[in-house]
């Protein structure tokens, strides 16, 4: 008998993910598309899957991994930036007042965020993102960043995977700051990463081509701009898609309504204990709209209480980039 | 001795290539990043390969042939624009003189591109493409365009994806124009054509989302342009790239200065015969700096006269998109 159980543990691809509606549903929906002989059937080459990346793949409270990122690149190149102490919303940065610098708003944060994100080349950015992110660490949990990503979501990556399905990121956050990273904690190549940008200009130095990050949006991929960026990188409608606030909306809603079975997963984060919770009234992952429809246009809400045995990552991660 | 050249026919992943330097450079490059044991080895991930469409892939001359599918759709919905007889540049494209047309310049031919690629959504462009492409016919051979594709580029595309490349189309046109067929065509998928584009909105009608084509450039992906776009969409370097005019420079540039073995292929168009004979004055595919700096760039110059002992395309192709 424990070895029946352990053949079916061994057999079962979503380990972390308790036996209830939401794993059965995500597991009924892959085999009915994946089955030759199924009326759903879906060729491997239609088979496209996009996941949201904060607060679906890993952790983003207090706030966005990335505003962390922002603001310990402003420290570290203050003292290049004499000015800066007399300049908002720096100077406030700097005194470590966060509220008053998000006074200036959106204007403030996109100064802050073009003044460590632009100017370098992109082999530059690149490496003071592998740098950051194999160091800092969690203001709460003291755990790297890598570290505070979910396990049952990895399952979920893997599976689809090995069912032959191609699987995207679709991030509103930066998409040169989730590339470095993605394949060795993900399993998802630099090609399959879709977020917002900043524009960039082709450059010869000493006859030396780069590629230099200039201090203007290019795309902000996020909400409405989900499936436009959906489209624009991939050329066709997703059939499932995985996010956890109002900002997947849009990308939910443009995946489920189109032709033929189709999934929608919310991930709904309800463990104060083990992660955060959080829905409506959040500022960070905000999920409400979301939650009022989603019985309505047939989305699965994932519980994280209820749904995951399991939170966090498990399984050791190697420091250089792997294959697929 | 027949069977013995029979199995050496099938062992050659180029048979339209003429045993000449091109061929045997490519396949020594191929050999020495896939071998493991190879001091240039590249990991599969790794291996991303480029190739311009227009006049690398298929035939551009006399004209571009979206060019030819744009003044083919502005003739089809003229009878819904009662104003184009009395308006520039659409009077002069009615009357069939394209030199007065032309004569008003980008303001001109961008006014004719979005006319015939905007206001529409993407699903309904698609259509139009499909449509199109499956009929229309090339003014001078009466072929399908589908049929002015070059048997020896679909051999190395093949070659490349055996040795476990990614292949991607990097192109001046419309990526929207290209997608619907380049699965079937190249297999290539759509996730993997990248080129021009106009922009796109997310748009409700009756509850149902739609994408929508707006008569609003966003992206240019010719000349310095190509390298941009090949880190948007790729986010890596390719190790290989193939193109034909001057408007290829630049990703041949930041293809083959990145570090390690890299592989720059410049298909020039000799052959009057066979196909055309262009390079430095020509107006479409222009190749000069091209052919200056091959050789210090270490580039090879596939001459299509010499080196390929056939042009075009000579496998059937579906009617339908076919798996990978
Ligand atoms: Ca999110
Ligand atoms: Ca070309």
């Amino acid at each position: 008998i424990s070895s029946l159980a352990a053949r079916a543990r061994a057999a079962d691809p979503l380990p972390s993910w308790n036996d209830t509606a939401a794993k059965q549903s995500v597991i009924a929906f892959v085999e009915k598309v994946t089955a030759k002989d199924s009326p759903d059937y879906v060729a491997p080459v239609d088979r496209i899957a996009t996941f949201d990346n904060d607060g679906t793949l890993w952790a983003e409270q207090p706030v966005y991994v990335q505003l962390l990122f922002t603001l310990d690149r402003l420290r570290e190149i203050a003292p290049q930036h004499p000015e800066w102490p007399n300049q908002e919303p720096f100077a406030s940065v700097l005194k470590g007042d966060l509220k008053a610098a998000a006074a200036g708003g959106e204007k403030a944060i996109a100064e802050l965020v073009m003044a460590t994100h632009a100017g370098m080349t992109t082999a530059a950015f690149e490496k003071i993102v592998v740098d950051w992110i194999a160091t800092a660490r969690h203001p709460q949990t003291d755990k790297l960043y890598t570290e505070m990503v979910y396990q049952p979501m990895l399952e979920l990556i893997d599976y689809l995977k090995a069912k032959e399905f191609k699987v995207f990121i679709v991030s509103g956050g930066g998409i040169e700051f989730m590339r470095p990273w993605t394949q060795r904690v993900y399993g998802i190549p630099p090609e399959q990463v879709i977020g917002s940008s900043i524009k960039t200009k082709y450059e010869l130095r000493d006859g030396k081509p780069y590629l230099v990050r200039l201090p203007a949006l290019n795309f902000f991929d996020d909400k409405e701009g989900k499936p436009v960026a959906i489209n624009h990188h991939i050329g066709r409608r997703p059939i499932a898609a995985f996010g956890n606030s109002d900002g997947d909306y849009q990308m939910l809603e443009w995946t489920t309504s189109g032709e033929g079975l189709r999934l929608g997963l919310v991930v709904h984060h309800t463990d104060a204990d083990r992660e955060y919770a959080y829905d409506r009234t959040s500022k960070i992952g905000q999920l409400s709209k979301g939650l009022d429809d989603a019985k309505s246009k047939g989305w699965i809400v994932a519980d994280m209480k209820k749904d995951w045995n399991r939170v966090w990552i498990g399984k050791a991660l190697d420091t250089n980039t792997s294959d697929k």
